[in-house]
């Protein structure tokens, strides 16, 4: 790219910006995708303090000699007004590891490239820009790489991540596809890694049921990894869902962009619900994330013999995640606080409804009586309240309330039940 | 039984007893638990304050005329020096729910009855008595009626209460007996209810791992009920176990000794795990009263897809239970606070150290090293730096560190993966 000079960093993004400036940043931000590794803290704060633009100006203005460099970060310094020793150092490791990526580097064409290949790229400036990434702060994503024509937004405006492990059971994948599948039907997409396993189902759910479903990935997204999910990401993007990826085109997945990828998950979603996880595992890691973001996190429980489950109970165990077992403790998490959209309640008071019996709502004395009546002879008040413990005042209002409940019933000179 | 006349009550029970002072209270004591219903407080508190002798004596003076009975609880409010209209009402009601069962009553036979069955009363004032019921307050039991030989303290002083439903899985059942049987290697006893599923389970599994088990019976010790489960309670009594109840020999089991029952598995172990219990369930009961009586809960976590599992999956999702998946944990549970004495932590270090890979304790900049570092051709430290994202200087010092650390090796004037 052709560097502008040595000027120094122009002030932050106003406003109002142009469809030229906003291309100005656009390519300003896919170059810094390309510098940085995800996830660069000291990249995110530069850019939001100065300005894509400006900081990709600044810093190709610099040779790599080590006297240009403390030159030109004490320029910005002065020019930020940071007056720390050890901020300013910061700032001089974190050139020197993005020079060397500087060489033959052209957005221009990697954007161009995208489009060819029928995808595009946003930036925080522009519309699309999903809201929750605010969180991220400064490792937020410099931009995403995108593959699908829903608009990112809106699209990750009601989301639920859904994580698990690849080597997963039937058991996970099968409640993993039921849980997205429903999502869809509740207006809430799908988030997830793209993997094998857990995140292929949660996908593979999405799209059986006609809800969009959104896939994260750790390299580029001209490159479907893993392979053999290849058909089922151009399903996802083709199928009104999205495949994304803070990495350009060409990006190989490497472990720690893997690592990096889950906070974008994490941070898309309104509750991260793992399925299944190893004991040790990324799910893991992404629920850690969710909860730094202070997501509520939801871990599915399975039998205690599946290893796959252990670390979803290592959640539980540690209090780190909800327990969630069906789609409406799933919609119940990921609603906002007050809205819970998911009928959670009306289930269990249903299931409260549904498993009624006759001395529910009976008091203390009452129930003692109900259990002393005889199911097939009726017995007298004072052999009811000697088996019932209770005097015979007590036995005769017992019944006589028992008689209004129709549950008991006179049997020549004694009582008995009707419903046994 | 006789009465000895309209005396005042007399003053609690001396600190050092006689072994006929012992016999007189267990007599007492025993026609008090045929007087009453389970965990009848007020009964509780007069035995408590007065002696079970002088409140059965006290009692038996009264007749059944109303004010006879007001005349009674006057002067035995007198004597207590209780003033308030509500207490005094409490217990006139209280007397005219026991007196109809004074007739015929004949505490001697019962215990002698008892006694030809091989079995014994213990009571409060006598060494055997279990520590944890203090925590019962008025509502612990008058006396517990006891088949087997093991001494009841001792017994129940390290003792995990082990609950679940009858309608179990073979799953449940497989969990509730490895528990089991692993307990007793551990040193605990387990404490169940002697039904159906999992309690049969648990019980099966501390005999079958050699520990001791303690059944609470709902009904009289000499009808064990369910009918099918009495060979398996007759060997938990021959066999170093206990069959305990509350309620004298003869007694039916309802459903509110059932649930009163309850209190005293609660009580009894140091812990209460929830092994498989429906949405609604007489296991939730028992964990909810584990929980009043301050002892930690746990919940064994299983498919969602099992309606045996809803109540346990409910107590985790109401953090009422702490999640339990193996032994150890269980153990953890039922230990004092500090004294692990279940290698939980040792198991927990095992999984993380078994589980150890060659990047693991890698500072950042070193992971992102070795990842760029290629498997199979050695690399320059320039290109692997560009491929890391890091400063020429960082991945020198990464590579260092590397190769120290017997991950990275000099291949030709490259560096490479020595483990890949």
């Amino acid at each position: 790219m052709s560097a502008t000079g040595g000027t120094a960093p122009s002030a932050p993004v106003p406003a109002s910006l142009t469809p030229s400036d906003l291309e100005e940043i656009a390519l300003a931000r896919a170059a810094w995708s390309r510098l940085v590794e995800p996830g660069d803290e000291v990249a995110g704060a530069l850019v939001a303090g100065v300005g894509a633009a400006a900081a990709l100006r600044w810093l190709a203005a610099m040779t790599s000699e080590a006297s240009s460099i403390v030159h030109g970060v004490g320029r910005l310094c002065a020019h930020l007004g940071v007056d720390d020793a050890v901020a300013r150092r910061r700032i001089e490791r974190a050139v020197a590891r993005w020079q060397p990526r500087l060489e033959g580097l052209d957005p221009r064409r990697e954007v161009s490239v995208l489009t060819r290949l029928g995808g595009r790229l946003i930036i925080p400036e522009g519309e699309e820009w999903p809201r929750r990434f605010a969180d991220l702060g400064p490792s937020a994503p410099m931009c995403l790489w995108v593959r699908g024509d829903a608009p990112v937004g809106p699209t990750l405006e009601r989301a639920v991540a859904l994580v698990g492990a690849r080597a997963c059971t039937d058991y996970g994948e099968r409640v993993a596809g039921e849980f997205s599948m429903g999502l869809g039907d509740r207006g809430f997409t799908t988030v997830s890694g793209g993997a094998y396993g857990i995140d292929a189902a949660v996908h593979r759910g999405s799209l059986a049921g006609d809800g969009p479903t959104v896939a994260f990935l750790a390299g580029g997204i001209d490159r479907l990894y893993p392979a053999g999910n290849a058909d089922l990401l151009r399903a996802v993007a083709d199928g009104g869902g999205l495949v994304l990826s803070e990495v350009p085109p060409g990006s190989v997945p490497s472990r720690v962009r893997f690592l990096k990828r889950n906070r974008l998950i994490a941070a898309a979603g309104a509750a991260t619900v793992v399925v299944e996880a190893a004991w040790r595992s990324g799910s893991l890691a992404t629920a850690a994330l969710a909860l730094d973001l202070l997501r509520p996190v939801g871990a599915v429980p399975g039998p205690v013999t599946s290893m796959a489950s252990a670390g979803c109970h290592r959640l539980l165990r540690e209090g780190r995640a909800v327990c969630v077992t069906d789609l409406a403790e799933v919609c119940e998490l990921a609603s906002p606080l007050g809205e819970d959209g998911s009928g959670a309640q009306d289930r269990e008071q249903a299931r409260e409804a549904s498993d009624h019996r006759p001395h529910d709502g009976l008091d203390a004395v009452t129930a003692l009586v109900y259990e002393a009546l005889p199911v097939r002879r009726g017995a007298g008040l004072e052999a009811i309240g000697r088996a019932a413990g209770v005097s015979p005042a007590e036995a005769m209002a017992g019944v006589g309330r028992l008689e209004l409940a129709g549950l008991a019933a006179r049997d020549g000179i004694g009582w008995k039940r009707t419903i046994s």
